[in-house]
């Protein structure tokens, strides 16, 4: 079993049993996006939260060293595609460039880390509809010419 | 002149006469992630402050409406490759599945809209580091079939 | 078994106890694009209209909780080359910026929504041709620049 | 002049002199969709009309015969990315599969003609909320095995 | 049993059994073009030929439904390469445009359908050699922008 | 100058002048879709037919020995997008594996091929419906493992 | 079972059993070349080498029909990155258009035959290190605008 | 100018004058096919050399610096589509995975370098036909695991 | 089985069995880097070092011979998105232009070889960061025209 | 005038005074890669260094803020087929995985930086032969979940 099938394992047990991304998280006491794109196949889970998700879902503990091992990231380029994944997409083709030129403006040559680097989502309400509001938040990084000693 | 022209004569202008882009948009009181993007060619720009930016780069007046019309939306796909901007996509390309679950989740079916939304680049402190904190916030839009009357 | 797997079960069914998607859509009480589109993996399906489906094509019941996840939209893009399908995108590639023009004309700055929107096909005759009509409806929604509270 | 530059010209005058899509297919009296679209370059102009949208707009006489003849048709595929445009291309990747499923199913194997066929563009009410109604209406062509004499 | 393992079984036992296109097209009094394509997964198949194929080739009869649905036309970019094909695509690159003018010069602005079409493969002999000789023949459609009643 | 800007030219001297492709391929009594796709930079063309060409659309007689040269030929693969001539590939991609099996059955292992080949444009009638009838003609060439001496 | 698996069975009991492609070459009298393409799935096989073939691999002989089918030729776009195979594309990279215009400047307009072809590999020695001499020897076809009778 | 501005005055003056490649390398004593590919951008010309070409063809004498340094080789992609290179490219695919299993057969893991390397064009008689004969000559370059000093 | 099926075997045994790369360098006298690269299938493996691992991991040694064989270099290019490997192909997106400017400058016109090669991974630290080393030695090649005796 | 065209007029520039690169970071006292991949357009020049190089190659003064704004990095993905720059890419494709494998094993889960980064080329001497070694040297960023406060 590779860590692709443990994950389309974990979506199969996940909608059989009725169990949701929120409760996975509170049982690891892991933040939620953390935990979701983890159990997608994104992060190595370490073999205690591991553990409980593996209870939970009932699947066979023989996945647990899998799911600690580092993954490849990235996934489908398919999805990228799908409406609620593509708006982020083309929000970037929209002000990808002005997030650019504002980061050099305002912190210099450099770049906002992917990985120091968390994502938060949450919901807000104007005028009595709902708003989604997601947060990238990493650490600036500037161009720096180092070498080691 | 096409947009185009346009956009790269306001690129090489500002440059030239050291205006920064938050200094444009302080000039005609608009949000300068929208502004700098909507010069960048993303966006409409209304006449009068179009005229502002015109004068203050010293620009030629036929171009005010130029900026007006609706532009083709999108530009270069090579930027997508600049490390700056790469780090965005990379990012969903490691979470965007997860955003994807927990906003079906949290929200029902739908999408977080990318047209009645806003972006927000701030920065922020942490244990003397600075972060890059950019916002997305859209409409939650559910998916709705609906036929007009 | 994953969303694809049940698709592809549903189709076969479909055929060999010869029902017809009108027969699925009248059984269900939805409209027919929208519940072909559905059994097709784009949209989630009520656990209600899912038990339908699954008893008139003889399914298991396991697949309903699958039925009604949010799914991957968008599909296999092959289908774009099928000559039934590619025809829409052609007539896109040949009228698309013109309606483009007329809609930011006509309503100003933005789109025509894919989500809140219902799409529906018709039977008309002219001069004793069958035609087909297809009606895209959506509702417009304008480039807002608008944060949360 | 080739016709991609006569189309460019076209697009710079109309924008210089203010006049509107509508205005120019009221002066041919042509249905504005087909108007707008020949004059971004898909399709040929009789030289009739071509010589009033000249005039109109204050362009050479010499592009007449450009205009006349049968463009390449297709332009430019970036313009696929643009959100206003996108989002046809959305609703077919959605909803594509379930028309061809019904095509077959209402009117037997063939295709929708993007040839013999008309778009039209309208605008409804519905809740006060105003909404973009696309309608493709192409002849019926049936799948027919035919050698000529 | 989806179409193209339909198809893939059919192509398995024409070889085992040692038939040939043109005797299978000759027991469906079919042309063999027509015919060959259909088996190779083009077009719906009526139950009456199905079964002749079907008892010829050792099938399974609960393919004859399969064989009956519209398929999913275009199979495979890869058999683009293969040189025996590649040559058509060839031609093309090399005397298309030379297609496009001549047609718009005889016939006016449209296309040669592809729906009202058949197409021939002949051998001819000049100078004791052998020649392929295929003909594409299909209906011309003028561009028509009608709109039904 | 080179072979494009010389196909250029040629393109926009014949629309100006009002010269159809059949006039010069009468003046150089050359086949039309052979001198067609030639003068479009498809294949070099002999100084005396070119000089006929030159004089009739008032070409500088310095372009003669450019359209003498072998060309780099197969063009810009955008064209293939156009309907009118996508509709031939349209056709290859249903009918061109039926072709390869057809070709095997009755030639043998080979190709039919491109280079020893001529390609034919016809109007035919059918019940008072025009149709366009293209004849791909070239050698058969069987695979054959032969060494020079 | 397809020609695909055919090629996997052979590529893994030659392996196993130890017996190089020269000493297949050896068995059937074929040139080593044309037999390890064949082999590979580029070739069709007669039913006399194959036999020999499927003897000395220990291989089912109903692989033989399948063998003797003529391929869909081509194979892995993903081989043309290998290191090895690579050089090859890379030297076309490099020295194509240059073998272009001597075959122009010597033979005239036309190419050389793939198909009336054979290709040689030979190991030559120069300084003491070992060279890969490999010859691509294809019949000149003119341009040659020929119908048939 | 650049290495590409010098290429193509390089094959416009060279058709202008009316001489062949091969003067062009008795000229110089080059190796025709070294020299031709050299010409067309993808070698570096010594100064004595490229002096030489200089004079013969008329061009600017400050054309020789940038002869002088190395290009970046490849070229157009696009050219791999012209039939005369296209069938060297088509030869790979179908007996470049036999190369590649042959190289390791009779030389072991390693690769032809496209570096130390020659590539020769001969002519040769058949039966009274011309073949075309390309030779690909390099050194055989062993996978050797070396760290430097 | 093939190569790819038994790189996962050994994949998936060595998380198993919490086996380090380092280990099997260890027990292989190998360095760490060719061994892991290897055991990813990018190398043979001799039959000595290949039975040390299949002991090490319980693997059956029928594979021994399938990991003596040359592979098919390069894996899937989907890896080259994982961020981790992303950063090195970005490193040469930023500078890779510059390392061909200085080689040619250094060296004279030629490459690093990549197959006389080796690669090394080494940690340092730097004002207590650690820091990753990687470093690419391989013999220069000068491009070197010669032809075997 | 824009960077690339800033960049063009550089290399033109130093071709024509016969200026090495490594005298322009000797001028500089920058470290040579650095130098020149931001001469190539890789990275901002303060205006000091910039005004030298300015200088030097007997450019435009009114460059210097262009060079000293950031600019789109990644440059022409055309370069990476030029064999020089290619075979650090066909390293990566047989050795990125096991890299990968070994920084996580070695390090923990994470990146090397590609911004806090430096790269070297030296040159070592092994057997008589030269060898080009290039060393990757960047921060390792461990995979840390942290948001700012």
């Amino acid at each position: 079993m590779n860590r692709d099938e443990v994950t389309a394992a974990i979506v199969a047990a996940r909608l059989e049993r009725g169990i949701s991304w929120q409760e996975l998280a509170d049982l690891t006491e892991r933040p939620v996006v953390w935990l979701t794109a983890a159990l997608l196949g994104q992060h190595p889970i370490p073999a205690g939260e591991a553990k409980l998700v593996v209870d939970a879902l009932g699947l066979n503990p023989a996945v647990i060293p899998i799911l600690g091992a580092v993954p490849v990231r990235g996934g489908d380029p398919a999805l990228a595609a799908d409406p609620t994944i593509y708006r982020f997409h083309e929000a970037l083709s929209v002000y990808g460039q002005a997030l650019k030129e504002l980061i050099h403006e305002q912190f210099g040559d450099g770049i906002m880390s992917a990985i120091n680097f968390s994502i938060d989502l949450q919901r807000k309400e104007l005028d009595g509809a709902a708003r989604i509001v997601v947060t990238f938040d990493g650490k600036f990084l500037p161009y720096d010419w180092t070498a080691g000693a």
